[in-house]
């Protein structure tokens, strides 16, 4: 096509447009399918291990042991922060929201990276490999700090799920809760064209750097309608309470208008969210485990409650991946404000992974407007104004 | 249309694909023409500061003297920078790249605001004003503390380009600096949907805060194809050394395939941009009043040479504003790589004039992408692979 063809009015919110081609996953929302570079979701949660993924992600293939193992000694050595940073990250206010911090600390990350501008596969790829082991330590490190707590170094033998609950919670994490975690982290760590994807390759298409576009993804992560919404969805439960509350609170809040059900709807998804069928068995296990039910409860008789609904039917509003995700995280202790944190944490290599297939075939992302105000007027001075 | 509409395969980096409705400014760029809010960028450039410009963009009219007065004020009490702010500013490695710095010193403002997250149409003006006051002295004060200085107090009577120069140097600006500066500003403060625009759009998109968007906005600016092209044009005119070496560059290096020529050539523009047509004029101004023509007269020659092509003129390449933006800045005594800050400066009120403007109307931004993957792939444990 010529620079000067007409010009297509999208549908807002860019839906249904198609802005490119990539390997690394398909969302088919129809079916409820979820696949990355070839792999349905559902074996990858039970079979692999976030790292396994990493890889898989970065490589488009699933990796041999001695490459898992290299993978795993390259992530470990670059897990621990600076003094400098770690000083600085004292010197912020505990109240300030978590996602704002780490979106200020891995900005600030690039500071100290002399290659910082260097924008090659290579040092793209080891940017990637950098703020995927820094970040957990970045997110843990802030919760211990803002309790007025000394972070705690990471161990580098653990992976990097148990890594980042032993720091958080300053003891090793059972096997149990490492299993949640990792199967956590492996079913949000890419999905398609989301706003924060999309956002890191706009940043990316100007050819500013890895840096600026994870930063930027952080950013637009931490929004109510994206990564926000699993600590909505838990803030949702506590004011529900318990099961035996939730008819009447659909009836007063739902029915009329007043709520939404926080973590059930999706854009693309208009069947169940294949990513909620596993965390919803996770988070059971999880509260199984622990003896206490009452969230798992009163979230799957909230899920059941709207699903009868003739509503959420019709308009095909099934449980999203916020939705259990947040039991299961309240369940294995992670703080709810530190959700959407936990959720950049898993993201950060399907971000990296978009950004590199951004670089291999870019063209400045820069779509048209339509202006529709006032055309020549006539300058005034600001006396006869 | 329906959710299940066939999609629409976009043409790359989202060319001509319209993404919504504005109010804020017209690009055309066949016919070279640029309008703010109703008005023709050459009446502002000539009549208008930087604070009218700023009024005009977030009330879509031109401001009477009282109205214009108070908007002063209330940027005035904002400039300063705090002590925690400052002393974490002092802590960052003095090689960091400006931009950088800028993008993580705005994210960190956001970490003091207790009503950060309150996304409110009145909390959205005054984070667009602090924003808008706070980022020069932001600026000015990285260029000091690099240098080892102390950072100097905003003067609250000087308006936003004379303070700017002001804290940079340390001096009183003369009356040509600030009118150059001031014309800068206007020029470079509203952009259609440039690519850094777009992108803190898709950020706002997931109801995320300002300071988010923000953020966004500058890594975005930050790449070589955007705002970081100024720069790129200064160092290309360095290069080249004078006007007598133009042609021989010129046939070496671009004719050659080579390189291209920095600052000529605009997605949207293929016609003169404006905005080159008004600096062009203030580099003259400047350079003649400095006596220094070596680096003007190497622009116009340059640009001259370009335009006698047949490649040039067959591909419609002109002159963009980063071209004699480069030349202006470099007569006003700003280093070379804060051009790209500055631009940051000049933007912040268009910026935030679109984040507001998709608050009012907003719509998840998310697009869709094609999958080129594998399908199905059986899962293979890691012994067997």
């Amino acid at each position: 096509m010529s620079d000067k063809a007409a010009p297509t009015v999208a549908q807002k919110g860019l839906q249904n447009i198609v802005v490119g081609q990539s390997k690394l996953s398909l969302v088919n929302g129809t079916e409820g399918k979820l696949i990355y570079a070839g792999y349905k979701i559902e074996d990858l949660a039970e079979h692999a291990t976030f790292e396994e993924v990493i890889f898989l992600l970065w490589n488009l293939r699933l990796p041999h042991k001695d490459e898992l193992e290299t993978l795993r000694r390259q992530l470990a050595v670059q897990m621990h922060l600076s003094p400098e940073l770690i000083s600085i990250m004292k010197r912020l206010p505990v109240k300030a929201t978590p996602m704002a911090v780490l979106r200020t600390v891995v900005s600030a990350l690039s500071l100290w990276d002399p290659d910082a501008d260097v924008n090659t596969p290579d040092e793209n790829k080891r940017k990637a490999r950098q703020l995927t082991a820094k970040v957990p330590t970045i997110v843990a490190a802030w919760e211990r700090i803002r309790n007025g707590k000394a972070p705690i170094d990471p161990n580098p033998d653990l992976t990097l799920a148990a890594n980042f609950l032993y720091m958080l919670k300053g003891e090793m994490p059972n096997e149990k809760e490492v299993a949640v975690m990792d199967a956590y982290l492996v079913l949000l760590s890419e999905h398609g064209m989301n706003a924060s994807t999309f956002s890191a390759r706009v940043t990316t298409s100007t050819l500013s750097d890895m840096y600026s576009a994870i930063t930027t993804a952080i950013g637009t992560l931490k929004g109510a309608a994206h990564g926000g919404a699993n600590e909505e969805a838990m803030r949702m439960f506590f004011e529900i309470g318990s099961a035996n509350k939730v008819e009447k609170w659909f009836e007063d809040n739902v029915k009329t208008g007043k709520k939404r059900v926080m973590g059930m709807g999706h854009r693309v998804y208009k069947a169940l969210d294949p990513r909620a069928a596993v965390l919803n068995k996770k988070a059971k296990e999880m509260a199984e485990a622990t003896g206490n039910m009452q969230w798992y409860d009163l979230a799957s008789k909230l899920e059941q409650t709207a699903r009868a609904d003739e509503d959420f039917i019709k308009k095909n509003l099934y449980a999203n991946v916020d939705y259990y995700s947040a039991i299961a995280l309240y369940t294995i202790g992670i703080p709810m404000d530190q959700f959407t944190p936990l959720f950049a944490i898993a993201r950060i290599p399907g971000w990296s992974a978009h950004v590199i297939e951004q670089w291999a075939d870019n063209r400045l992302i820069r779509p048209d407007v339509d202006y529709v105000g006032p055309m020549d007027l006539p300058w005034v001075p600001i006396e006869k104004r």
